[in-house]
């Protein structure tokens, strides 16, 4: 996206980010830097109202993981938890569809209130993050509400009723994100864009159509990242032919996209100078700097809290940025 | 209040109720009579906002106990509940003096969503008994908000600040109604008691002072009882000089009356034809008498669900209505 080059003063990686694949690599960096250089920019286009209650997936899946508190199997959600509030929403035949956990629930009861009061999802957040001792900015992508719409050939579905009512089974043909016109990038991240000291800037290996482009689609969001001045580093969630985690290979072969690296890199096209892709697909080095990228052949797959911090010191390396 | 006497068309109890005392007797009528013959009037005056949520402790407490549900060590809340979502309000800084249990939160959960919808509170109330099966038809007092302020040495307090966060500490000096003259007779209470099938009304053992003023307090309460054109029973909540649960003694003490039956029956004074007390007081039964009340001396102290249904039938007895 440009060539400069990171200097002294610039000391911030920001790093864009959907829910599980994102939070790995994002508590790998906030392990290899100094978590206060660094700034989350979390997905907020799969927020929804759940029985009333301001729930933001991503954001509290990107907190929860920076926290120590996520759950290491269920991949959402917080660890040994309970799920009685549920239940007894079940027994007075409310939806139940959606699996609030008992302690889970504060995040969302304690935002509901705070927005309800008049505060941003952005001051939330941050007192949210503050009070789990989390050092690292998460900033949600927008303070206006965005819905990621999934068009299947069942017809539009909102993207939770897709992701976990219907276990994203219905065939996709495409997405919408409802409120994105009106959307405006969130302050403060328009101001650390703007300050001249972001030395790089990281997608990471979330999902490229739910997670990704609704970030990329706030109005002025690709000019801010352009403005930065810094390269673009993204970090391919397909591995193998398959995505890790999510429905993002199933999407790609609904839409007739080739479900591979190459398939990535395309989407993001000029936006990314560096595309980091795993050893089992290094076969397509050639063909994506054919697109025009940089290829980082590496481990990308984070099953360790090593393989987090690994492969956030080569994203950090790849861009140029010295590891303490 | 009247000298009607019940006949075949009247064939339906009305009972005003607050918290534990309340929710015990109707759990005993419920039992010797036909449920949906039985209305329990909640007092709402000590509904609160708890962390953006409506709690209504008064209702919930008869719901609860009408449905088996109640916690009978406690006196509050749901059995087997589990405390995991206040535990992480704490680690998330928030307020968590008021102990919301995990079931419990699905029904303010509930109640706040169908409020936020424009359902009344008599709606969501007939929904929350309905999902857990009881027959009894329970309404709040209003639907409008009326909030119990508690004058004290301190100054004033919230209802709740007062019960649980001060626990009934400060020493009390007086007791107003905030909203109570803005506030209309729940509408369908109001058709139960015009209707010409009041068989009865009966005052519970409840706090006279915060749980069942503010009922006989609401514009047109006294007079729609009245229009009932039945008699009305009030069961003393006073026993040997102490209050079965809650600070009625305390109060009583704190504003110069005299802790005792007597007390409770100039308390209520021409509304009430009759008064229940227990064996222990019947000391008072002449002093009772000459205040132009009726006197029945029964056992009222509700341990066992015996003691519950005696007491009923006693009372449904003293108002002359046949037991099934």
């Amino acid at each position: 996206m440009t060539d400069a080059q990171p200097d002294a003063g610039r000391d911030q990686v920001v790093m864009l980010s959907g829910g599980v694949g994102g939070a790995k690599l994002a508590l790998g960096l906030s392990r290899v830097m100094k978590p206060d250089r660094l700034v989350i920019v979390a997905n907020t286009s799969d927020d929804f109202t759940c029985l009333g209650l301001h729930v933001s997936p991503d954001i509290d899946t990107v907190v929860y993981t920076l926290a120590g508190l996520a759950d290491p199997e269920r991949g959402w959600g917080r660890a040994e938890e309970t799920w009685n509030f549920i239940g007894a929403i079940s027994d007075l035949g409310g939806e139940d569809w959606f699996r609030l956990g008992d302690r889970d629930l504060a995040m969302h009861v304690t935002r509901t209130r705070r927005l309800a009061e008049g505060a941003s999802l952005t001051e939330v957040t941050a007192q949210l993050a503050r009070a789990l001792d989390v050092g690292v900015s998460i900033l949600p992508m927008t303070d206006q509400s965005v819905a990621t719409v999934v068009e299947t050939a069942r017809g539009d579905l909102a993207f939770q009723h897709y992701f976990v009512r219907e276990r994203c089974e219905p065939e996709v043909t495409g997405f919408r994100f409802a409120g994105i016109s009106d959307a405006r990038i969130n302050p403060v991240l328009e101001r650390v864009l703007g300050s001249g000291r972001v030395a790089g800037v990281i997608i990471g290996p979330s999902n490229p159509y739910v997670s990704i482009d609704p970030i990329l689609g706030i109005p002025g969001m690709r000019t801010a990242l352009e403005r930065a001045g810094c390269r673009v580093l993204a970090v391919s969630p397909i591995v193998g032919g398959t995505a890790i985690k999510g429905p993002a290979a199933k999407m790609m072969r609904e839409l007739g996209v080739p479900v591979t690296a190459t398939g990535i890199a395309r989407h993001y096209g000029q936006l990314a100078d560096i595309l980091v892709i795993d050893h089992a697909d290094r076969d397509e080095t050639d063909a994506i700097r054919d697109l025009g990228q940089e290829v980082l052949c590496t481990a990308t797959v984070m099953h360790t809290l090593d393989d987090r911090e690994q492969l956030a010191r080569d994203c950090l390396r790849a861009l140029g940025l010295a590891i303490p």
